[in-house]
């Protein structure tokens, strides 16, 4: 049976083999939740890029442009990283090119370590994921982006979340470290009410402060879409069903 | 107030200032539970090396030598790492050169990053770290020697349980990051019975091949112990009371 593995931040990923396996990015708040959100409302493409000037590069090109840095928007972006502006409806059929502080740097890390193959988890599309990787017989390496290199709270817990669908729901995978089984766990803890376990967090006072806890609830509630992420040369592109 | 910071794993501690801050180092299986313990009853200094040669080049000057390596007992060592060798009549006042897999790696690393003061933190004497970390007024920085670098559950409930008696019981301390938060929770879930909590852990799975139940049973009861180890020079002594 294949395994499963948990990647805390991004210095612990060299830790972990990936070249044979489907890593899974999850950046919580909120890049991979919007990610998942714009494919699932008819966004063609998105294009991570890890700097801003690499984002600004694209403009005039057709592109629309995204991306915050420490949870602000960026001058001469069309928008920030909310998930709700992935759901616009000049959004759909548009191609993005997307850069934020975590996600996108972490999905350029899996890329250089030889990913065997990229997605992005977000509660918005646990469910369809879960189902996703439970077929492919695979080892899943998820990776939490964190905030600035350091663990945090919400990615650990979509982890716990994921590690649950696959090891105890599908019965696909084997747990293969403590990190998953302590993902799992605070999972297990904090699971009826998410909004208020993350509440005290280092992430959420630092969202809350600019007023998006309507985005905090809406990254945090499952499966409010389908679509799977997966990167194809430079683009996430949704995952044909 | 001062803070309290968790670094969950090797790799991680170079995200953490530590110039300013007690660092405690925290390898409950088996390292630090078998340093207090030694320190406790009447040990007089336990010395802390990171190789095996290192351990070796004391052979002969009067010091007893302890260590392992993957938890296997050493060639040409006294003993393993077994809290129960450190209790033994025959090390009372002696001195002890020590050298584990993870804890005393753990140890160099805290000095090489120039922390300002380092002790070692375990279940066996929590209670009396507690103590004496709450009426310091210092920043304290939790170190988890992990498993070859690697996140582990073991470290993190500790961390969890001196993080609750320093910001909950002494109200000493505020939490500063997600780690932390993290580390606490999981003790709160698992508290009622460790020994439980870690049995799916691959620690626990690793130890409990080699028959050391017993070992594990005793590195997870709180304060059998009142001594708090703290580095001087090369060695490690009991902190005065």
């Amino acid at each position: 049976m294949p395994s499963i593995r948990t990647v805390l931040c991004p210095p612990l990923l060299p830790l972990t083999p990936v070249t044979d396996a489907i890593v899974v990015i999850i950046d919580i708040l909120r890049a991979t939740s919007a990610i998942c959100t714009g494919l699932h409302h008819g966004v063609e493409a998105i294009i991570p890029v890890a700097s801003i000037e690499d984002a600004l590069a694209y403009r005039g090109s057709g592109h629309l442009l995204a991306g915050e840095r420490n949870a602000q928007a960026l001058e001469g972006f069309d928008f920030g990283n909310s998930p709700f502006a992935f759901m616009a409806d000049e959004v759909v059929g548009q191609s993005i090119v997307f850069t934020t502080t975590n996600g996108t740097q972490a999905l350029e890390q899996a890329r250089k370590a030889g990913a065997e193959q990229i997605v992005c988890g977000a509660f918005v599309n646990l469910t369809a994921l879960a189902a996703y990787l439970a077929t492919q017989e695979r080892d899943v390496v998820m990776f939490c982006a964190g905030w600035r290199d350091a663990f945090n709270l919400e990615d650990t817990l979509f982890a716990g979340a994921l590690a649950e669908a696959l090891a105890q729901t599908h019965k696909s995978h084997t747990i293969e470290d403590d990190a998953t089984l302590a993902a799992m766990r605070l999972y297990d803890h904090g699971r009826t009410d998410l909004f208020e376990y993350i509440k005290a967090s280092s992430h959420f006072t630092r969202l809350a402060r600019q007023g998006i806890e309507e985005d905090i609830r809406y990254c945090l509630t499952p499966d409010s879409g389908k679509a799977i992420p997966i990167l194809q040369g430079d683009a996430l592109v949704a995952l044909a069903a």
